[in-house]
């Protein structure tokens, strides 16, 4: 089938799938589920063809990410079990009143239409993604990486057959068999079907979408996220925040890079936290203050501020007062997650009002910043964009509203 | 000053709005309903310039909508105090939980940033857009057509003084006074200060936006809106819903321009209504079935269904049940304003679930799809996109969300 055919069919099944109920929709979700799980070898014949492509680029990353074991499959089919118990967002009324002649308004959630992906390399988002956006009453059109490109065909037609089996059009979700570059952009301009657009990847993918899309997108992008230490701050909180923000796992978007103390605390705290990371072998640089402190680390330059290290590293900055730290952090964010630590109510309002950013934390760890730990359940990225989506892009996330306005012969005067 | 210069102080001084209280944002705008209504002259002085130049070309209806007479200033100045009135959406608490480990979780309304508007002709909406995005804590970017352009820059220059006078960073409001398309495009280009822009005006205007901005857009659509007499409807209400969605003020966007008719009921109901119409000289053009019915009306064409008239001139055409008649709808509408006129709730419920549209009416007309009728307030325009805003762009809908999370100390295992 050709990307604009895919994408018309599932634009048709998607009117569909929005006056589905809520068992229906599940209906759809626990046969995935099923069809998954009895379908395994399939799945495991067609990931081994990946991973000995794989291997001759000898990428071991690549590698780790793209395998699906029986447990990797265990925990896909789990997610949709989770999804299957997340509450229904369609239907959810937001908002309702009357007015003074009688006429009822209430505002709805909708589904949005249909949802294009975009994404790289781990197969299980081939499911995660599609699970999210049928429960959300959506289309999905999946357009995976070249190297994952076996897996995901698997998985889409068991998802097909799922759907099919389960007395629904299959075209609800629909695959684009082809990983060349054309595919993508050809998909990215078929605004009559998809509603929205959410790239899965790197920066590069996310540019590279926002740059083609001829329909809105939701981008997620990295985190280059700071801690603020407010010198009224209870220390062994700020030395536990520190640590588990950037260690606990440096690899991920919500991950502290950078440390911004107060200086009247900096004598003290920055060398027990400098002692602290150390455990973990981490990489400190810092500003000309920290550096008074802390002789023996390298002074940071100006593109170090703006740098999401996404490693072992970490910049220590000292600053004078809550003010000037928001500053800091309004300047050089990416405006994810934002930390800060303070036992001063003023501090905590003033930070919290003032750092521009999706999630503000106040006495506790940047980690956070994850659907399942908000209680959303899965998500399909953050969002630190300001419309529509920010934060958890979650189940609420991937609908939009319709407003149902009820009378009895009402007329504009 | 440059596009740029004026964009980058407007993102500045939106970072003192966000921090702005209620009282401080009501402070600014009694301030420029002040000045409005004290420099009342240099207004009409400076509207009479732009008069001037629309009359060498005779153009009466631009003529007309530029004017500015007292009691259009007036109407002005009232605009801005029922802005005043309204409630502050910033500081909203959308939703907020606590969770297992004790950390709170607060889902609040914050500021977009900066805002930038690109409108055609009238004066009023360069205080209209003002007063609305300062009440919602954002700057605003200012750039209005070349026929307005000494009426919107003498409005402009009284807003920021009231600003400053009130002891506000002016700022917050940014002028271009420049109406070449250069200047539109490079406003469209500073994503890094723009936050969102949104185009007021016509097709032209939003596909231009569209197509140059780099930041988000929220576009309003013309309205290709329908009413459907469902064939258990009261029929005398069915005539003054048509009748008022067609009539009332048919060059705006949630006019009526197709009227769909149940078989069963169209023998009675199509004459009644083509009677009713002809009071104000409605021309009526029709589908096969309705010519059978009024011989005397125009076959009306594929195109006509995708048309959006503006005008006294209606289409009928004729439906088997409720089915058909949504699938027309959602095949032709611009996803606007759509009517049910029907008793029976099965019939109202389908369509009230399946038509895709912002405002879907049971048994009232589509005429009420204006942020006053809704009870919201002054608004930007009627969204018809999915995204972000559906339906009125009021005050809310200026708004993003931003969580914050309060905890003791929490760190992720």
């Amino acid at each position: 089938m050709k990307v604009e055919e895919i994408c018309q069919k599932a634009k048709v099944a998607s009117h569909n799938l929005a006056a589905c109920s809520t068992a229906d929709k599940n209906a759809i979700l626990e046969k995935i589920a099923a069809f998954l799980s009895s379908n395994r070898d399939k799945i495991k014949e067609q990931n081994a063809i990946d991973i000995e492509a794989a291997k001759l680029d000898n990428d071991l990353v690549l590698i780790d990410r793209l395998t699906l074991t029986d447990s990797r499959i265990d925990a896909m089919i789990e997610g949709v079990k989770q999804v299957i118990a997340l509450p229904d967002p369609v239907g959810e009324v937001v908002e309702s009143w009357t007015n003074s002649i009688g006429l009822n308004f209430t505002k709805v959630r909708a589904p949005l239409g249909v949802i294009g992906i975009i994404y790289e390399a781990r197969p299980n988002v081939t499911v995660d993604a599609a699970a999210l956006c049928l429960k959300s009453g959506n289309s999905i059109v999946l357009r995976g990486s070249k190297g994952a490109i076996n897996s995901n065909r698997a998985l889409y037609e068991i998802m097909r057959d799922a759907i099919s089996a389960a007395g629904f059009d299959s075209n609800a979700v629909g695959f684009i068999d082809d990983t060349s570059r054309e595919s993508s952009k050809e998909l990215l301009q078929q605004d009559k079907y998809i509603d929205v657009c959410i790239p899965r990847g790197g920066e590069g993918l996310k540019h590279f979408v926002l740059e083609n899309a001829t329909m809105p997108v939701i981008a997620s992008a990295g985190g280059n996220c700071h801690v603020y230490v407010e010198k009224t701050a209870d220390l062994n909180k700020a030395l536990d925040i520190v640590f588990n923000a950037k260690t606990q796992r440096p690899s991920v978007c919500n991950a502290a890079e950078h440390l911004i103390c107060d200086k009247a605390i900096a004598d003290k705290f920055l060398p027990a936290c400098f002692k602290k990371l150390s455990e973990k072998d981490v990489e400190i640089i810092g500003d000309k203050e920290a550096k008074k402190i802390l002789p023996q680390i390298k002074l940071m330059s100006d593109e170090d501020y703006a740098t999401e290290f996404l490693s072992y590293k970490m910049s220590f900055a000292v600053v004078n007062d809550v003010k000037e730290a928001v500053d800091m952090i309004n300047k050089y964010s990416t405006k994810h997650s934002e930390a800060i630590v303070s036992e001063d109510k003023f501090s905590q309002e003033y930070f919290k009002k003032n750092v521009d950013a999706a999630c503000v934390y106040v006495n506790a760890s940047t980690r956070f910043t994850d659907g399942f730990e908000f209680g959303l359940g899965a998500e399909m990225g953050i969002s630190t964009q300001k419309l529509h989506a920010r934060g958890p892009i979650a189940l609420k996330e991937l609908t939009s509203v319709k407003y149902t306005i009820e009378g009895n012969g009402q007329i504009r005067k």
